[in-house]
């Protein structure tokens, strides 16, 4: 698609993200992707983390995959740039690119799914098909999440 | 004290607690810490991470020290052996000694409070005096917390 | 492929490995994947970490996937089988599966380079053409790695 | 002591740093307190990280304290100011005091010691008495590493 909401975050790598190799440990990356997930979702009215509890629904990982090009070491400063890359029917994928400088680290993406609790069941969740309101906040065409 | 509630937890140094000095970040003591008073709390009707909603009640942290006396590395064998050391008012403390073979590579302590939902504010937590049958269980006499 | 070489590992949830949602925080499972990895190469004359040091070579990540089926909680006891599932020209695949009793709970891939320090720039590694006895030892036809 | 060198490092919490009970995970403060000792000697010639490659010595850890005054949680932002606290033969400590807005959440201390590689067996480190140069700068009368 031509390009939904998007973000970007910057983080130093830390020491305890590094293995003894001298680089980032790879599941660092995961970490990161899912902060930057967070900071995409960032609005003016919520977390990421409480949608459950102020909108009754959020947004489970079903998929995560992560691309590794060039190692990134302790306190180097990278990059994350977060796009909304597809919007399906009851889940959509967020891309991550890692960058420092000039060079691309990873390249990574998510695919999560929309989830309610179940009525029947409400310690369970139960995926159901992407509303309008949130296809539009998701597509970067409302800056508030509904 | 003479020695109370005691338990031994196993466990193999993984990469990812390492650091690029090829050695234990120290950080990960501290989650083997609490990992390990999970492991004392084990008991046949449930674990330390239920007990807030199977009996009302919980133990927060108060205070954690960790001693460091020789340098853990990636796929050494540690045992924990982690001991009720003190019994107080509102509080207890539990001692971890780290070894590996012969050696004794750490030793720390953690400090714990006896805590429940504050009736006038059930979302804090408000220190309480430990319950005599509590103190039993702590002390060892007992083998099922109450 | 007919399988190659194979392991399993288990492993019980810790408490720092879960989020506050109370399932299992989802990088933890790129954390075993890539403990599951050590686990495949543990063999009685080294360690998947010391290959670089003992014989020159190692296996950096290229790329890691992960498929999240069923959510896993605090104390819940998984095993991982790992399996080599693919083995090209300087690179190979290793597949995990993640199950809890009767249930699949996750399954991931990573894929692995084989890699030599560069002679031109020793502090840079250079993938090379897997060699035939390493094939054999991936494709589990020799227990021993060369 | 009237104080030693300090610094200020601000953090926001991550997901990832929490625990089910939807407070910090509290391990994740003593990788705080590392990250800011990190902090507190950059300089403008080298990190902490890379003392031992580039001036031949480092700070191991000793010892390292926390006590938890009030909970943290998911997306807070904290600040850590560090302190040189005390400067002893061979060793110092570092006092992190962590606070949210006017609050103040935990007080930590960690006690390095000033190592070398022993002569005698290079793959070791030997504490040794801390040069005037090295205190010099603990005690904030010196900008730059020596």
């Amino acid at each position: 698609m031509g390009g939904g909401r998007t973000s970007t975050w910057r983080l130093r790598v830390r020491w305890g993200e590094t293995d003894p190799f001298g680089i980032v440990f790879y599941p660092s990356f995961y970490t990161w992707m899912d902060q930057a997930t967070h900071e995409l979702f960032r609005s003016p009215s919520g977390t990421f983390a409480d949608l459950f509890e102020t909108r009754g629904y959020g947004f489970p990982i079903a998929e995560a995959t992560c691309r590794f090009l060039l190692p990134a070491r302790y306190d180097d400063e990278l990059v994350v740039v977060s796009t909304v890359a597809r919007i399906g029917g009851r889940s959509f994928t967020i891309e991550h690119r890692f960058s420092r400088d000039d060079d691309e680290i990873a390249v990574g993406s998510e695919v999560r799914v929309f989830a309610r609790p179940d009525p029947d069941d409400p310690g369970r969740l139960r995926t159901e098909e992407l509303p309008d309101d949130l296809r539009a906040f998701l597509a970067g065409e409302t800056a508030e999440l509904p």
